[in-house]
């Protein structure tokens, strides 16, 4: 199918980087080999998802970020742009993959050595040996250092005892499990001689070549889920497993020859923290991920708003299109201007990734901005997901609700996106505490009156880095300074600017009360602190994405396409101002004159965007074949005289 | 199982005037009735759903609403609490049901005459004919009077002919239709002598006693859906079908034996509304029911917070009950308060039903009411559902994730509650609509200037009609105009006046922009109000609910769970304002500090109630039993030895 030719160049500039990639997925990949049929059992849908992933083994759809040696092709950026190009198709198919290239692979990757590559990465990438990523625990789950499982060197026969000591100890919600794993990587507190080195990693096979679970392995299936049901997820329990020395994955620590422990890095917890962050990938593609399903559904509900008439009205001869109606645009189009934003950052965090792997272990301080933001992001855009792929089922109507339709598998596969690699309300806190870090870099333990002072003069500070060209925006804020009032709601410099303020001035607030918080050190004055901190992680996002949304319009070689990404920059910078406008007015920000008129101003580029919006549709980069979603079982019409649930030979006597 | 004496409390004040009815269910009704298992396919669901509803047809369960004479059993308040009872065990059930017994039933009960109940009743009530309610077709769902469907009179044969004219008329979306119905009652356009006399409904058989389709009846399976697996929803055509002249539900006019048309309301607009408003009921239950599948997801979550503890903290041994974070309870407990808002406020909405309907016909305006009440309180309730579920949902984890818990299947059985019964967007427009006629008989053509003046007056005016006893609200005001500021955050009297003035100065804003917009009668103009309406159909649902929950405590007998009331009343409503504060300080209602100030008084309610939030849970009403979902196929666990894919036999060997 063609699309229009403002659609292509959305395209092209929302790929960014990634466009001759993605669009060889447009290409060659065939809805057959990506569109799951929507009433499929769970045992269809994971039969049906593991063949899949075969065929999408073939002509290096998922091999990008492995090592060249092991038949690896393209950057680890490159893998997340496959991620997102694979969620457009399907999410249960993206998820088996991600936990199968992703994080099993990744583990061996990142986690292992040489030997590890060289035995096990070829069977991960072609998925001859189908792998399991044993983090959670049924106890734990986002606090990974409390998990309980345990992995203790045993000296005399030179090998580690895997074992799960409590029923909360159990591996859950573990990918691969229930159904096609054959081995493994096992989180697990490491014991050497009585000594504990924390949490470490070790391949143990789980299941023999005839599919039986190993000796003193317990393996549970989850069964049926929300969503996802492709993915077998199941539980693992060990019941003193011993597998080989070598099964270690051992890059950041093991044990020698000689059966001591070793380490590069000599801090338990730094060791912790360097392990986990070799997983940061697997979170920017769970954000990027969720986007991508919600860009389909988007893609959706804006063709159906084009299409659908409702309602006459009085002196109109035809009936309304949905699309028309100020509500419904407010409905759709300021999403659709957040799917732009979102993907302008996920090209960004994508391309930083790749610095840090490049960068090899250089740059610390890169790679903690990069762990900081990848959780930022992943909980913004699996929230936006959420919330948004409702909204466009609700927007189709009862359509909408007909899996036929495609959003509601959408739907129910992101859902838990936002749970998944880090819950979200524990990202956020996270992002809030790594700002705190940077604020006490900063200012020190300097008094509170000496901090506002210091404030004014903050932009451009270590404390609120820009992330892009710092000449571009310093000229938007300078130029939004001198235009008239009536014009500073489209002025870019503005936005940054408020923006900017609202994360400054929620982080600085969170500091002084962390420091109150902190002198009376019970969990009370700290639990307080917490929708506090939770603001302050969703107004660093937020801020992090307009300066992408900049650069990517900075960017753009297409002076007509560059015209319309501006407006949607507008409608998105306006929209989220608007969301959090009682915050501006709780402090003075701007006035009730002016919270008002951001409303109208959002009202106005809805209306102005609405004959662009199936271009803007097509812009979001979703093949159009991949919008159909066919059924297996049961057909769409009944002729006469045959009945559903009898055989066409009984209806013909 | 047992619950708390507070519990019980709480359970007895929110059943109100359902208490005994509500207690047969939870004694009488097992889980195995009413607790669907969570994988089957849409076949198994299919059959389960239609099996139960069988069950529950006996002991009265399904009875209310019908006349005595044909089996009937109670009121039609009554009917509405069986609903909601029921949707506290599985949502599909509770469709199917309302399909047979509300709407195919409801149709016949309130639009035929004797000879269609004692014709066709006693199946509709033990569901030996299975119905269809075909009014929404492909073409038109929330815009009634807008279908194609034709039933043309033929002289000739004393018959009707229903008929298809297009592709888009088709019936759609219609529950019994793919499977198990044998008759529908078909909402079309009727024409007599060539002359049309608007929408009526016809009894069409649409199988024979084999299960085939009638002939010149085409049926359609939707197939999978986002939920109610259980409902059988399809579409229906006519191709020329003919029934007799009886056929008609001729209740509100019909055709005479001389052929010729007859009706005691002349107006066709008049005839129509009389006709669709017989069917409020539908939507008081859907809003009902929504709540009801909340309560359920509410309690598993509240549960699982008072169970659940992750992160260890600084000097403290246990790691943190989940219920203790502040973000959690922000999460949970604000939608706790509004369960018990939203269950006051149904039990008050069914009793003004059975009002309405003892009254006959006598006070039009009383049944207006009613229906702008149905619609905003439908709208309100389906959508705090959406959310409530989804966060409940995400609260719960990876483990809410799982279909064993049950929220999922509630969430996605929920979805599309915010659609059917009408659309919520289309409805919130029609609150809109009547508060601004209500607005229009009592302040005229005056001009804006005069109306000012006069809307300080308007407290206890027909346009704002309280709905509880007006002698406890106007107390209240009082009093709270009396307390030092710092009480008034708790004051009731200044939680009405915030609730009263915001929906007042929309819906006089909305006033005057309709004035403004119908000068220019343009399409724009009307449109740019849009938002606008769906804000003041809001703001009203929001006070009526208020008042509803004051009138609840009034009537609570027992002082100790009245003062707990009081509490999750003050949550309700401070939270209510809180999710509102942008509009109060872009209105200048109250400032910044104030506004600060309510979101520490919600934070520090939330902690207030954290230690009675396992008693409010029970209070909610859910049969313990109900809230475990089991599951057909998928074993949970996996013996050592033994694929789940493998038969026990092979794994043996």
């Amino acid at each position: 199918m063609t699309i229009t030719p403002t659609g292509e160049g959305l395209r092209r500039a929302l790929d960014g980087p990634f466009h001759d990639l993605k669009m060889r997925w447009r290409n060659e990949v065939k809805a057959d080999d990506i569109v799951r049929h929507t009433d499929m059992s769970i045992e269809e849908a994971r039969v049906w998802t593991l063949d899949r992933i075969k065929r999408l083994t073939k002509n290096e759809f998922v091999t990008a970020g492995f090592p060249a040696a092991q038949g690896g092709t393209g950057t680890s950026a490159e893998s997340v742009a496959n991620f997102e190009m694979m969620a457009m198709g399907d999410l249960s198919l993206t998820i088996k993959s991600g936990v199968q290239h992703g994080l099993f692979g990744g583990a061996i990757t990142n986690l292992g050595t040489t030997w590890h590559h060289e035995t096990f990465l070829p069977g991960a990438i072609d998925v001859s040996l189908p792998g399991c990523f044993a983090m959670t625990e049924l106890g734990h789950g986002s606090d990974v250092q409390s998990i309980e499982t345990s992995i203790t060197w045993d000296a005399d026969t030179s090998e580690f005892v895997v074992h799960s000591p409590s029923p909360t100890a159990a591996k859950a919600y573990i990918g691969n499990a229930a159904r096609d794993g054959r081995m493994a990587a096992v989180f697990g507190q490491l014991w050497v001689d009585g000594e504990h080195h924390g949490v470490h990693v070790a391949l143990v096979p789980i299941r023999d070549e005839k599919g039986n679970p190993m000796p003193g392995v317990t393996i549970g299936d989850h069964g049926h889920k929300g969503g996802l049901l492709g993915v077998d997820n199941g539980t693992i329990s060990f019941e003193h497993v011993r597998v080989p020395r070598e099964m270690l994955l051992d890059r950041y620590g093991g044990v020698t020859e000689e059966g001591k422990y070793a380490s590069k890095i000599e801090s338990k917890n730094a060791r912790f923290f360097t392990m986990l962050g070799t997983l940061v990938r697997g979170r920017i593609c769970v954000g990027g991920g969720a986007a991508s399903a919600t860009r389909k559904a988007l893609s959706i509900a804006v063709r159906y708003a084009n299409e659908r008439r409702q309602f006459r009205q009085p002196g109109l001869g035809e009936e309304i299109l949905l699309i028309d109606y100020l509500q419904h645009q407010r409905r759709l189009l300021p999403d659709v201007a957040k799917a732009y934003a979102y993907g302008f950052a996920q090209n960004e965090i994508a391309l930083q990734l790749q610095r840090i792997l490049d960068a090899d272990g250089s740059d610390p301080q890169a790679a903690r901005e990069l762990e900081t933001r990848a959780a930022g992001m992943k909980a913004a855009l699996t929230r936006w997901a959420n919330d948004t792929l409702q909204e466009c089922r609700e927007a189709c109507g009862g359509a909408g609700y007909m899996s036929d339709n495609g959003i509601t598998l959408a739907r129910q596969d992101a859902d838990i996106f936002a749970t998944f690699e880090g819950d979200n309300t524990v990202l956020l806190q996270l992002v809030a505490k790594a700002l705190l870090l940077d604020y006490k870099a900063t200012w020190g333990d300097m008094d509170l009156a000496g901090t506002a002072q210091k404030t004014a003069k903050l932009l451009g500070g270590r404390f609120l880095e820009r992330t892009t060209a710092r000449s571009v925006i310093d000229r938007l804020v300078a130029t939004a300074n001198r235009k008239p009032e009536a014009e500073q709601l489209r002025a870019r410099g503005w936005h940054v600017q408020m923006f900017e303020y609202r994360e400054k001035h929620i982080v600085e607030g969170l500091a002084q009360r962390m420091r109150s918080a902190a002198k009376t050190k019970t969990f009370e004055a700290v639990n307080a602190t917490q929708p506090h901190m939770i603001e302050a992680g969703k107004a660093h996002v937020d801020r992090v994405v307009l300066e992408a949304f900049i650069e990517g319009i900075e960017e753009c070689q297409d002076d007509y396409i560059k015209t319309l990404l501006v407006k949607v920059c507008d409608l998105f910078a306006l929209s989220v101002i608007e969301e959090n406008r009682a915050w501006y007015l709780e402090h003075e920000v701007f006035d009730a004159r002016r919270s008002k008129a951001i409303t109208s101003a959002v009202d106005a580029l809805c209306g102005e965007l609405r004959s662009q919006s199936l271009a803007l549709a097509e812009g979001l980069g979703v093949p159009e074949e991949w919008l159909v979603h066919p059924r297996t079982a049961v057909p769409p019409l009944i002729t006469p005289g045959r009945r559903v649930d009898e055989a066409p030979e009984a209806a013909a006597s």
